[in-house]
């Protein structure tokens, strides 16, 4: 009878086991028709695709797109004027007031050794004070991070330029957290100078390639920390300078940058809706920024989101797809050194009681598509991952926890499923916020399938909507 | 009691439902020291990596290589002698004859519609004849493929030129597959064309972009059919002249080409071994080929697999690690036009008695990492997607059945198993056999990850070894 007793206190677990078997070999989240609806839109993406031209366009005719400067406004007009050509079923702008920080005449900087002058390429960071016309000269001082610097002696700082150093780390393979672990120096960095008595702060520039182009980007100062000036070095010019410094401990470093920040100014989010048949009042929105920094084009950054945010709305007309929910392109306005744009969004959002059941950001570049960066619970990912056999032949093979974007953050608040479109990492940071960022650094046919990808997913969430509570 | 005889029915389904969760679960193909060693090669790669660097010398210092150029035999020896400086167990050159074929004065060809002479883009087609001094002027007829090419009749094609313009089908996602369906056009236009008594072939470039670069490549004569010179034009040349020939059908092309065959010249395959601790006498291969194109540089055909190839060995010596196996390198001389290195190298093996357990080619780009394409039976492709949670951090997600490449193909005879690398396919015909496959094209990033890959799956098939029957 020993045979019978095993398998009875062994009942219950059977039960789980072939439960949970089944599921993985028998539970379809998907039909035929979704595998065929999935490639009709890459085919219309890649075969009568918009968004090349439109980023073209958004390059080369517009150009830089700053909060505040002219460009950006034109940038709003461009893309209302165009989705409104579109025929989405509402198309309208959003005031928010932005920042309005300006350049000025093209920055300087050099060192001098005692031997020679040695000019260095370098570029204000965004949101930074001007120094005085003539410049700031004065001695420097490498570290690698805060740390470091707070436990020098305030008299070694005091009257000198702070110099942070650190380098992206190349052996992450996600190189945007090489950034992450990075970008305090350029956002906190001049605050952390400040403190300890320094007149300026430059910082090397958020690149894994070792090249000539500064990068710009956003920097903040501190209430009750005084004001100091701060620029983004070449990552070859931050190498020679840190050896220049092994040997010269006393060089001298002069910085001279003549920007400065004018009043707000009145701006817009752009925004395109195609109305939901069945559930109306459930939005889907995806969304890029239209500003972008005052060098390059911003093409990657974040003109490829941008054109990828209308092409999506753009096939599911051309494919007279009919969405259950309401389905919004979002252009929003004022990333790089605000966000004011996402705030006003959200804002409103809750004010009229439109929920977002989820948000795709597209702001990581034009690459080759690689997934999804779902911030959300492990459930939700789960969710997400039943859909990957329809999505890896399309090389969406990463479906994954993580980022959503900045720009849809501020809707975490009401519960939307935020999602960052993951394209392939590697080449994004030799151009962000620098010169090298134009329109001849994206390529048609991975900006094309980005489109594409984000259109699919917004097709399957669409079709089969999100777990509001946690599914096993 | 039948609570009882239902569990008794299914006790043997209940275990072997038990038993097949269990291996899903709990049965590792890796441990805890390969990650940590995968790790390292990464490192290695991506912070004291040689092959970019070798890619600069390959491209710059040495340049094209087609077989028996002066180019192609300094590269013979660039490779040879970096090989020994790194150190390698054993390095030699393996003798091998090789066609030889020279373009001659540049290519040009126009197309005249009777109101004006048209200039259009073209490059020989490698093995191509010459056409007389003056060239040929001829009506031109296009066609799609050669079914359509074999319906009409005889009188409309001879003595015209036939144009093949089928375009790569942008839809594909692999575009390699998208280059199969195109690729005898060029292969074996001519020969069809000249069946139908034509005077010469233009064939559509394989690019899936619209731009001015002709894409050469090789292309075969038939025994009995006679020879008639053919050239490849770019992609926007095609479309023009198609426009062109709608509107003036009679239009006459002219074509002029000085190109021809030499005899056949001595080369070298070239080969770098470190010798098996264990298994001395089993190979593994790592593999690209030295040769390219006249056009451009070579870059990512084949320089990256030459660099590539070259340092996985180089990363196994820097990190000392002892392979049971003996690992080559080998550097194919031929694989554009003729594989003649690729055939010598796997008959000498066979003479040699030497067992080649796996082949690894690298010969699709430098660019960043998607998986291995597994030339083998599922089985053997299920035993390596056992190792994905090892590869899929480093962005290998795509470990599928599919093409090994062309210089290890006659090493299937003794059973070996082909393995092609696969980096992202979306770049690649942009470049193939044009004038744009230039270093500058090439990401350094992107192809030290590709070595990295390698030298990763080189790592766990020489820990591992193969089934040498099928796993289950």
């Amino acid at each position: 009878m020993k045979s019978l007793v095993i398998p009875m206190l062994c009942f219950p677990l059977f039960l789980s086991l072939l439960t949970s078997c089944r599921m993985e070999v028998e539970e379809k989240y998907y039909t035929e028709a979704d595998s065929i609806q999935i490639r009709k839109i890459y085919d219309e993406s890649l075969e009568q695709g918009e968004a090349y031209e439109n980023l073209r366009i958004l390059c080369k005719e517009i150009g830089t797109r700053l909060s505040g400067s002219e460009g950006a406004e034109k940038a709003v007009d461009w893309a209302y004027e165009l989705m409104q050509e579109y025929g989405f079923d509402t198309v309208y702008k959003q005031e928010v007031m932005v920042p309005h920080w300006v350049r000025g005449d093209k920055e300087f900087a050099y060192y001098d050794d005692g031997i020679g002058k040695q000019e260095v390429p370098i570029s204000a960071l965004g949101g930074s004070i001007a120094t005085p016309e003539d410049g700031i000269t004065a001695g420097i001082i490498e570290v690698q991070n805060f740390e470091e610097l707070s436990k020098m002696p305030d008299a070694a700082v005091k009257g000198k330029i702070v110099f942070f150093n650190r380098p992206m780390d190349a052996k992450l393979l996600n190189t945007f957290h090489a950034y992450g672990g990075c970008v305090n120096q350029r956002g906190q960095g001049a605050v952390e100078a400040a403190k300890k008595g320094a007149i300026g702060a430059i910082v090397r520039s958020m690149n894994l390639r070792l090249d000539d182009y500064p990068h710009t980007g956003t920097m903040r100062y501190e209430e009750g920390v005084p004001q100091i000036p701060a620029a983004a070095i070449s990552t070859n010019g931050a190498e020679d300078l840190s050896k220049a410094l092994k040997k010269f401990p006393e060089l001298k470093f002069h910085l001279q940058l003549s920007c400065k920040t004018l009043e707000d100014a009145l701006s817009y989010n752009v925004i395109g809706e195609i109305r939901g048949s069945e559930f109306p009042e459930e939005y889907l929105l995806v969304g890029g920024h239209l500003d972008s920094w005052d060098m390059g084009e911003g093409a990657h950054d974040d003109g490829a989101g941008v054109v990828q945010s209308m092409e999506v709305l753009r096939i599911f007309k051309a494919l007279d797809i009919k969405p259950k929910r309401s389905i919004r392109t979002v252009l929003f306005m004022n990333e790089e050194n605000g966000a004011k744009g996402a705030y006003q969004y959200a804002d409103i959002a809750k004010r009229e009681d439109e929920f977002h059941l989820a948000a795709i950001e597209s702001d990581r570049g034009g690459f080759a598509p690689r997934g999804f960066s779902i911030q959300g619970s492990a459930e939700k990912v789960a969710y997400m991952q039943r859909w990957s056999d329809l999505l890896s032949p399309y090389y969406l093979d990463k479906i994954e926890e993580g980022y959503g974007g900045v720009d849809i953050s501020p809707l975490k608040d009401q519960g939307t499923l935020l999602i960052g479109y993951y394209p392939d990492p590697q080449r994004y940071f030799i151009h962000h916020h620098a010169d090298t960022d134009v329109f001849e650094a994206v390529d048609e046919r991975e900006l094309e399938l980005g489109a594409a990808s984000i259109a699919s997913l917004f097709y399957l969430i669409d079709t089969y909507g999100l777990p509001t509570e946690d599914v096993q």
